[in-house]
């Protein structure tokens, strides 16, 4: 209940009577509650976290037990025919007359119907950005050891599995191969689909393994991550089969270097994008700017994207006790592309780099 | 192309210029383009569809050789630093005046956004709900044949693994097994996560598997589907290792008869609350309405669950070549649940089972 106290506390400085949250993330950051949502308009349930006194899940009937196991502290309420019926009569009762809302992780639909809800109690909707967010980004001893055992189970997954890849075997085999091997040690779920992208399929950054072979000399892309105890881990290896080609070690080198430049450059104090920049030039003073399309790296807790982001846009200083990936990557169409990712914890001094693998370095 | 043009026929009826999609079923239904939404507000692409002429797809540089490669028809266009600096320059240039966007699947705070966009270029938002969805509901000849080959594999893998189940075996690993089969037999992947909920674990209609043993003598709910060729499957079966207990083989039955009463009042022209009340009512005059909370069934096709719902809310009237689950269930906090679930096809007479699998029948 320490978080729901930051989060009361937060409310009465706001002079704010409740927040309602249904970011899945934040939802089981605060209450324990882990059930998902298939899609943000089939949520699994809602806090509603009155400025004092004890905060309440609000679900369906599919959920209700499991919310009863999990959300310690919590009084549970089962809706019938969905969230509004339900506000309708608990806000009143809690007396609300001014409710926080997250603005940025809300259908537009539900705003107008909650809106109409609110006039007809008199109460004042003030939408927030980052109410929960703001305080999962910087994480607790806790979570960093927690998000350390995510990241060693993803590596020795990793390293159970590399050494029985062959050229014949497909993408999705060798996704399934990572996927069941993660289940096997123990993590709940894969954290994202996982990324087998062999040859030129390698260079879309973010391709569906499918039944492309893993063939040799080109390099392979392996994009994976997993949850354990709710945290998540991600980490890119690009490997090879066979004797790599003269192309393919200078890419590689390149991307190795700017990853090395990038945690050189990232520190409590620093700004997203000034970490992005210095791993960023690395590969435009080399001439391959156009091929690095997306950001160098962005933050992994409970969500596998979450902030702070490291990216040309990012104006906001790193903190502390902040843990992002490290990722540059390069990628050219019709022949490959090779991205190299690790997680790093932010610290005053410069970082830490959780992972322990070194497989990239084999080249 | 058929669809594009459908869309464009509805933008002109309706005085619009054009429309942004950004709900990932409708931008692959409308499109080809496979990639996913890790989350919302992690959108991997949006659809602009103009009055006339060739469509957009609007995406960034992690997605665009994919898009290229799927969309066929269609304008790619790649954003850097998001979707808002591109529809800056695209809408004036296409004289767009008044654009609909989807006001049921987009954040608030994207509206926000839009709003303040729009208003600079004297742009006209009308926010639409369902624009899409509506053409959706109702399936196509090639779609039927899709969802059938869908529901047939996903009882091929329930069928292969069931006769290998142990009561030592845990909720996760046949959940796994279950998984892996999926893909091995050629499915994209599984529609939705796998629940497989022994014994007391099975009173929660939505539960995560775990290290629970399967047992013997009480119901295991095996909830499963898969992904073939982007249409989803949904079948539930709800087993028992050894010989069922008294109580269970009543339970049982009675659900199926709700079933059996569900899919006999299934057919075009009722509306989806009369064929959840035909099954309800079964449940509810044995005594048992409380233990059955959620709906009786849902759409199935791109999604695993869409328009129409057989609810206790839904007015609408259902039409031919709609397909729908029918799923009634009975759960009860310590001991457990039974949920028997089969996918239909609605016809003007009746309705079509797609399941050939009798497994549930065995009891």
């Amino acid at each position: 209940m320490e978080k729901i106290k930051l989060v009361q506390a937060r409310l009465r400085r706001r002079k704010l009577d409740a927040v309602l949250i249904g970011q899945p993330d934040n939802r089981l950051y605060l209450s324990g509650f882990n059930a998902p949502d298939y899609t943000i308009n089939e949520s699994s349930g809602f806090l509603l976290i009155p400025r004092a006194g004890q905060p309440f899940l609000l679900t369906d009937s599919r959920y209700t037990l499991q919310a009863r196991q999990e959300a310690a502290g919590f009084k549970i309420r089962t809706y019938k025919g969905g969230l509004l019926p339900l506000l309708n009569k608990l806000l009143p009762r809690l007396a609300v007359k001014r409710l926080a809302f997250e603005s940025h992780y809300i259908l537009y639909s539900q705003v107008l119907r909650l809106t109409k809800l609110c006039r007809k109690h008199h109460i004042e909707l003030q939408g927030c950005e980052n109410f929960i967010e703001r305080l999962r980004v910087v994480k607790s001893q806790r979570e960093i050891e927690l998000i350390r055992q995510s990241v060693l189970l993803n590596e020795a997954v990793f390293q159970e599995i590399l050494p029985t890849l062959r050229p014949h075997d497909t993408e999705i085999e060798t996704a399934m191969r990572l996927e069941n091997a993660m289940r096997a040690h123990g993590a709940e779920r894969p954290s994202f689909e996982t990324i087998v992208a062999a040859g030129p399929n390698g260079a879309k950054p973010h391709a569906t393994p499918g039944q492309q072979q893993l063939g040799e000399g080109l390099p392979i892309i392996i994009d994976m991550g997993l949850i354990l105890n709710n945290y998540c881990s991600d980490m890119t290896r690009s490997v090879i089969l066979g004797t790599p080609k003269t192309r393919t070690v200078e890419i590689f080198r390149l991307v190795r270097k700017a990853q090395l430049t990038g945690i050189k450059a990232l520190r409590a104090g620093v700004s997203g994008r000034e970490v992005d920049k210095a791993a960023r030039s690395v590969i435009s003073q080399a001439g391959f700017g156009d091929n690095f399309g997306h950001s160098l790296g962005h933050g992994v807790g409970i969500a596998v994207h979450e902030e702070p982001r490291l990216s040309p846009g990012s104006r906001k200083k790193l903190a502390a006790d902040m843990v992002v990936t490290v990722e540059p990557g390069i990628y050219i169409e019709g022949w490959g592309g090779v991205r190299l990712e690790n997680m790093a914890l932010v610290t005053d001094s410069g970082c830490e780099i959780f992972n322990q693998d070194r497989t990239f370095l084999d080249i």
